[in-house]
C-alpha cells in the first residue's frame, strides 16, 4: 500500500499541472487536507468555473467571460489601434502598464515553420478580417522578440502594408533596471540600433 | 481590468496553496483552461473526495479512508514493532522502503517547548495506551534527526523504558550515495559513534 486512493488520485491530478513532479504534488496534496472544507471547496468550485464559464472572444482572441470581451466592448478604447500579441496573459501585461488604450488581437501562437505552425493555425484569418474596418490605423506587432515572435511579426507585416494600414513593433532594448554587463549580444545590439537623440 | 473573474478566483485559489505565489498561480491557472474538461472536473472531485473522504486512522494516527486504517488491519503484520514517526509522510517513506513489516504510530508533531508544544499536544497518550497491549515488544523511534525529533525520541524512550518494552532509535550516519567531504561535522561524529565491525 501507498498513499489511500483519495489522496493519491489528488496527487495525480496536481501532477498534470506543468511544473509539478510527484514530491511537489504531494506536497500540496497534504496541505489540501489541512486546509479547511470551505476553502477546498471554493478551489473545486473555481476550477469548474474556470472552465466552464471563460471562453475566447470571438473579436479579439482574448479570454473572457462575455462575448465579446470587455475590451472589445469599452467604448471608451481608441478603435484605431489593434494591438498584436501572442497570447492572453500578454494582453494582461499590457493593460497592467495601462499606458495603451487601443484594442487587442491574440494571435495563440507564432509561425514555426520548424513544429508546422503556419498562418492559418493561428489567429491571423481574423486579424485580416478585422482589418476591413476602416477605422483601423494603426496596427502594433507586439509578438515575443523571439525567431517565431519576430518571423510573425514580419509575416503580418509584409501582409498588411499595401493595405496603408501603419505597422509598427514594439522596441527592442535593455530591459529597465537591467545592467549592461549582463545583456547578451544580440540585445545589445538591438538597442544600439535603436538608439534615439535625447 | 485585470482578468475574468472565474480566472482570478481560480488563481486566488492556487495562490493559498504552499510555494504558489501569483505568477505560478496565474500559469497554472491558464494551464487549467487548457485541459480537457473531464481531467478538470475530476481534479475538482478529488479535491473535495480527499477533504471530505480522509480522516486520521483511531489506532495509528495515520491518514487513512477507512478506520482503523489498512496497516493497522492488515493480519499479515507484525504486531510486536511499533514504529513512531512524526507525519503520516514518514510512514508512505517507511512503506515504499518494504523492509519494515510492523505498526505504525504517528505523533503528528514533535515535543518543542519553544513554540509551546508539550507530550499532550501530540499523538502521545494515545501511544501509551496501545503499549498496554502486552503483544508489543518493541518501540522503534523513527522521530526526525532534529533537535525536536531527538527530544521527542528520548521523552517517548524513558517514558516507555520502565515497562519492559524495548525502545530502540533508528540509525544516524552518512546518507547512502552521500560524501564525506560535505558531511556536516555532527552527521559525520554520528557515523563515527555508530561505527560497526565488518
Amino acid at each position: 500500500m501507498h498513499y489511500p486512493e483519495p489522496i493519491s488520485k489528488l496527487i495525480e491530478s496536481f501532477m498534470k499541472l506543468p511544473g509539478i513532479g510527484p514530491k511537489t504534488a504531494a506536497r500540496l496534496a497534504f496541505f489540501v487536507l489541512k486546509m479547511n472544507e470551505d476553502t477546498v471547496l471554493n478551489f473545486a468550485k473555481a476550477l469548474i468555473d474556470a472552465k466552464r464559464n471563460l471562453s475566447y472572444c470571438s473579436v479579439c482572441g482574448h479570454i473572457t467571460d462575455i462575448d465579446p470581451c470587455h475590451i472589445c466592448q469599452d467604448k471608451q478604447r481608441d478603435l484605431s489601434m489593434i494591438c498584436v500579441v501572442q497570447d492572453t496573459k500578454d494582453v494582461i501585461a499590457m493593460e497592467k502598464m495601462r499606458d495603451y488604450n487601443g484594442l487587442y488581437h491574440v494571435l495563440h501562437g507564432a509561425i514555426s515553420p520548424m513544429d508546422g505552425i503556419g498562418p492559418e493555425d493561428i489567429n491571423v484569418p481574423t486579424l485580416l478580417k478585422r482589418l476591413q474596418d476602416t477605422r483601423v490605423e494603426e496596427l502594433i506587432l507586439a509578438t515575443n522578440p523571439t525567431i517565431e515572435g519576430e518571423a510573425t511579426a514580419m509575416y503580418i507585416s509584409r501582409l498588411v502594408k499595401p493595405s496603408g494600414i501603419m505597422t509598427t513593433r514594439i522596441a527592442h532594448g535593455l530591459p529597465v533596471g537591467g545592467d549592461l554587463e549582463y545583456a547578451d549580444e544580440v540585445t545589445l545590439s538591438k538597442a544600439l540600433e535603436g538608439r534615439r537623440e535625447l
